[in-house]
């Protein structure tokens, strides 16, 4: 595996990888490794020539008061692992080489951006599509592969890459959960015992929410009540948001019609989780 | 010359040209071409194996209550002007293609665009910056060429390039004038006899402006001031600004030290004409 941390490196070995006609694979990360990261590798190794895995704690995509200083971070790990993983290319740019002192540019999704996770951290996206769109310039990939676990963030990128008019395909690898359901997530270290036990009600009222529409629930409040209530009733929980929303517009549903995502997001402790899932009014095989 | 109006068409040439190892010059336009746009064209013709020039009038860049609709369109001739310049691919995207209902996705370019222009044409740079990222994606040039003429345009297209670390050259080619100096400008069509002939004292002025900076003056104000008269002594003038800014950051000067960029802007009748001067103490050789 080949270290990367100059931009213009990486960009002349993604050119020459394209003109030897390889296809280029991407799964940008913030690090601090786990099976969730890691499974999104695979999927991208499976399909690619060139996989190329990045590692950026991006400080723009942090709010005012979150935990850029001290998200977790273990590069020795973290190349180890992706070095297992037949990877490529790990690419660490520097902070100070992606953000210039006069940098001044931004790309914004609006609408999906103002709904969900958008509501407690504004101008969080915006530091992510502009992250993406820098990644996606330098690396040029064909196809990048983002955690499903992370919905409004994949679903924001995919609208970025087609009004951009980028060339790069969006896959959505599935969460990856411990055996209680927790998602996998860098941010469950900040979790002590209790607030631990405590977090695998996120999807375990994700899965009861999911059984109510299967058999018929089509009012989303009363799905949001029950999944709510189950959060709630968890001491360390800290609810942010209980949501329905449309898969692709992300628009708050009153009436399930045929499907849905629930998306939930709490604070446990110094950790604020989120998770997600697809609801499908008719089972389906 | 071919002609290209599909979205995935341009891209597909623009791939294929890239893989034979053409370099990819391109010319963005509204259309309504003159011989200041066929200076960009000859410009990049000579340094590009595949050159494609744009015509699309971007609603997006456009601000309430200025003259999208009413802007000029000959494509007949603009077809002809190109052909003769033997240019490979006039692309012409429609604006549904280019802007579906839901797109959502702008690139803001910060600071650089809340001077001069941007003052009095809020959103007009959003416009510019996002229709040109969207652009670059689908044309994917090596080298660009932009007019001086819109110097601010210029300024932010590059930091943009910079920012969002693509791979296009920006190139500035020089401003084309009538015998009187009045640049060339799409929007000269909509001045009668006497607009015309005040027009004129845009660059008169500008001329005023690098003597008095050439032979010495040092302050500023003392140079807008000159500037300023000789153009509100035109009867049919309606001064926007003058001002004297730093080439690249664009920041108002109190003293010139070495260069600067001289900028005006005034209406003249329907038509809000810019034009721009390059400053430098010491006179050069």
């Amino acid at each position: 595996m080949r270290l990367v941390q100059d931009i213009s490196e990486m960009k002349e070995l993604a050119l020459k990888a394209r003109s030897s006609n390889k296809t280029v694979g991407f799964v940008p990360t913030m690090g601090y490794l786990h099976e969730g990261h890691l499974s999104l590798v695979r999927i991208a190794r499976e399909k690619c020539g060139l996989l190329v895995v990045s590692i950026f704690v991006n400080p723009t995509q942090f709010v005012e008061g979150e935990d850029y200083d001290s998200y977790p971070r273990d590069m020795d790990l973290d190349m180890r692992l992706l070095d297992e993983e037949s990877v490529d290319i790990a690419f660490l740019p520097g902070s100070e080489e992606m953000y210039p002192e006069d940098h001044s540019t931004s790309v914004e999704v609006e609408g999906l951006t103002s709904v969900l996770c958008g509501v407690s951290r504004p101008g969080h996206f915006r530091g992510v599509t502009t992250v993406v769109a820098k990644l996606f310039n330098i690396v040029k990939p064909h196809l990048a592969v983002f955690g499903e676990k992370d919905y409004q963030q994949a679903v924001v990128i995919k609208r970025m890459v087609r009004d951009l008019n980028m060339d790069t395909d969006i896959v959505m690898g599935p969460t990856v959960r411990e055996e209680d359901g927790l998602a996998l997530s860098s941010r469950n270290l900040y979790l002590n015992e209790e607030e631990r036990n405590d977090a695998s009600v996120l999807y375990e009222s994700l899965l009861e929410g999911r059984r109510m529409v299967a058999s018929g629930a089509a009012d989303a409040s009363e799905v949001k009540s029950v999944v709510t209530k189950m959060i709630e009733g968890k001491d360390t929980a800290r609810l942010d948001y209980v949501s329905v929303v449309h898969p692709e517009k992300l628009v708050e549903l009153q009436r399930i019609e045929d499907e849905a995502v629930i998306a939930v997001a709490a604070t446990f402790g110094k950790a604020r989780l989120i998770d997600n899932i697809r609801v499908f009014r008719k089972e389906r095989n």
